[in-house]
């Protein structure tokens, strides 16, 4: 499938360009940077590239455009859609390098960062100026925000705060013919031409490469408060959740995680934070935040009060903020402990939030159908429902006609609730197929117009979220 | 420059697709629709088309396709930047028929609405289900809300509550070539494929014309309250701004207005709201909301605590709801009333808000200089500034080499202050000359690629952003 491209008079060229030992080619780093967290696939490339630049990305891009070399560009790898999975070989292009904040602007709230730098300590540092950069990915400990950019990452701040998308304000990209842009201005507001940053983030690393990434960012809200809410009925637990948007209420994070996911995860980390009790199918895990603390109480006795009306168990306030991030811990680990417990096929499956309980009853069915164990969690608050697939004999989606065929009629139901395929880990390579089942003819190929319009001779992630022709 | 291209052949195609009585031809129509609120310019269709459906929409466009017609879809007109303006002649597509709400999901908190309804049609209708569409433009009572979603509109709450992007989920659309799509899902989270629901919004109908909206709604909050504070410094008035969102605070509407602005539209409304005090410059006029009146109190005097910080004078605070109305009318109107007091000339400037300052200090040296009159309102806590000029003898910018050597300097300064030419008004027309002071050749480059993958004839709304060859 895949050809040898990167010649050593090319090699020659990227060690002139970067320095030899940011140009690595042996077998360890080429397996490490042939897989990230998605199913269990793996792709060698031919060359891993560390640039230190904008410059020196803009000299690898030239090179790779006039030579056709198919380029994947790589953040930490935590991705679960394929989309740094070098499944054309060719160059991986790791943006680690580029790791630093660049300024932290407290007159204007902003920060201009690097796209290497890891989520959590972004979120840090401007915290330490009492501000507040909301989407938090799970993986937040070690995802980097470029790749953030790349898949308009959400996570449980979502809900209240939005994703990715609606923090970044301005990107400092490279095309993939080596010209470095900007794609709009360090302003709150804009309707200066088309929004080409609003078009890049999301996109996957197939359009161009950030290379400095502008963001919004807000005072940080002084207090927040944590609950956990056990249900009888995951279904039940599905219909609260719009219930509370319902009656007014914005709570800062709004997740839902069924009671075997709760079980794996506790077991990995040891945790006896969640209390074992008989007949509960799921918990929510709800919490407000703001700068005033009575009335944080009283929305949280009011949500708690709301809950009863769907059979809620005994709800668990977080006392002090060990018990809050004991919680987070669990729902934060649950994607790991379920994979490492066989479930590997991960869905992101996003709807309208009232029809949460009709697709987690749908997903059950086909379950018991087509005979493999599920496990649902996610983020309720915005409908956003990761669906873990754990099944006997098959433990990757991609590239099975038969969990391809599973995954299609899922689709079909998502489509039907008004939802898409993925609400934040993107398409990538494993679920190209089932973009038709979401979008006309027509808009894939609009999709593709643009690909083409940005990277003429087909070099940029190639293959990730549909398929591209030169 | 215009030749005519609607052959009597074509024009009883439109009439077997739209009806003989909304096929218009006659010379007050074409004179209505032959020009919008932006300076004093007009020009004239050979026809204005008022389609009844999506469908009659899409058989138009084949036909205009197929026989390369200059097509110009239009709202209510009120555009500011010439988005509307049929300076090709040809078709004047208006969307005002299309005026229905759909539906009101209370359960998901969305409305599904066509182009044509007036902005404030929409608002209350969800307000009376306790939703809330925060976008609200000045024209509120008179545009309409598909030319919102062209202009990506934002108004006095988007410092709260963001701008028409931050709530549109998915837009039905007819392409230039009568394809019709879908360009998302009715989902709060996407990261399935390029977003191109927001490459559309904002994109003045050069891409397609947009026939069904799917937004989002929040729950409308309980209470807001309302000051207005003068300060005998417009300069610190700018400061003032940046120091409020310093202290933590995010009030619903934070909006400048010079002294001279507030006389002439006080005049004009014949309103008494405001009291004349010597020595001021001008007013912000500030505003919070939320569910909980006690603490909006607590918000309001420390903000007027603040506000002393920056020698504010006699703050005035809105007793009532009709206050509340007076004063809301003073600002909403005071674009009509400085235009025909002769500032013409409207720019629709923003930079990072703690650059205010800076930039209100630039603009008056520039009409000191070069002899022209300005005064500035607008949405301050977005650092979005509406510069209105009144020159002695140009009343148009457009066409104007002289004025438009004077707004290239303007833009350089904005550009240099990290801002950009349009928060909210769109660059249409006139604001072509200055897209390169912002945007790199690169970046309209890719514009001009993406319009043609859109449109390869070149249809649609052609010569308005930039410059376009089929």
């Amino acid at each position: 499938m895949q050809t040898m491209v990167v010649t050593q008079d090319i090699l020659s060229q990227f060690k002139h360009i970067v320095g030899e030992a940011q140009v690595l080619a042996d077998e360890e780093t080429l397996t490490e940077y042939g897989h990230d967290e998605t199913e269990k696939l793996l792709y060698i490339p031919e060359v891993v590239l560390k640039p230190g630049s904008t410059e020196e990305i803009a000299q690898i891009m030239k090179i790779c455009h006039a030579h056709r070399i198919p380029v994947t560009p790589r953040g930490a790898g935590t991705g679960l859609s394929g989309g740094a999975l070098p499944h054309l070989g060719g160059v991986v292009l790791s943006l680690e390098k580029l790791n630093k904040i660049l300024s932290i602007d407290e007159r204007n709230l902003q920060v201009i960062t690097e796209p290497g730098v890891i989520t959590e300590v972004l979120q840090d540092a401007v915290k330490e100026k009492g501000l507040f950069y909301p989407p938090d990915p799970s993986s937040k400990g070690s995802c980097l925000i470029g790749g953030n950019i790349a898949e308009n990452s959400g996570g449980p701040r979502a809900v209240k705060y939005g994703v990715v998308k609606d923090y970044v304000l301005n990107l400092e990209v490279v095309l993939p013919t080596g010209e470095i842009m900007w794609t709009g201005a360090n302003v709150l507001k804009n309707a200066t031409g088309y929004n080409l940053t609003q078009l890049v983030v999301g996109s996957e690393g197939t359009l161009c490469i950030v290379t400095k990434i502008v963001l919004k960012l807000i005072p940080h809200p002084q207090h927040d408060l944590l609950m956990l809410v056990p249900f009888a009925s995951i279904e039940k637990a599905g219909a609260a959740v719009s219930a509370i948007f319902r009656a007014g209420f914005v709570p800062s994070a709004l997740e839902l995680i069924e009671i075997n996911a709760l079980q794996i995860v506790s077991q990995m980390v040891d945790s006896s934070a969640v209390p074992v009790h008989e007949g509960i199918e799921g918990h929510l895990i709800i919490e407000v935040d703001g700068n005033n603390l009575d009335v944080l109480m009283q929305e949280m006795e009011a949500i708690a009060m709301l809950m009863t009306e769907f059979d809620a168990g005994d709800i668990l306030f977080a006392d002090d903020a060990q018990q809050k991030a004991e919680l987070w811990k669990l729902r934060r680990r649950a994607a790991e402990a379920v994979k490492l417990e066989g479930y590997t096929i991960e869905e992101d499956t996003v709807v309208p939030r009232a029809e949460l309980p009709a697709l987690i009853k749908g997903v059950k069915a086909m379950g018991d159908q087509y005979g493999f164990k599920v496990v649902c969690y996610g983020h309720a608050g915005d409908g956003n429902l990761h669906i873990r697939i754990n099944h006997p004999t098959i433990k990757n989606s991609h590239g099975n006609p038969e969990m391809t065929a599973i995954l299609k009629e899922l689709f079909v139901l998502v489509k039907g609730l008004g939802g898409t395929i993925s609400a934040e880990h993107g398409i990538g390579l494993i679920q190209k197929p089932y973009m038709e089942t979401v979008f006309s003819k027509t808009a894939i190929q609009l999709m593709r117009d643009i690909k083409k319009a940005f990277d003429p001779n087909n070099i940029l992630n190639v293959g990730k979220i549909f398929d591209s022709k030169d």
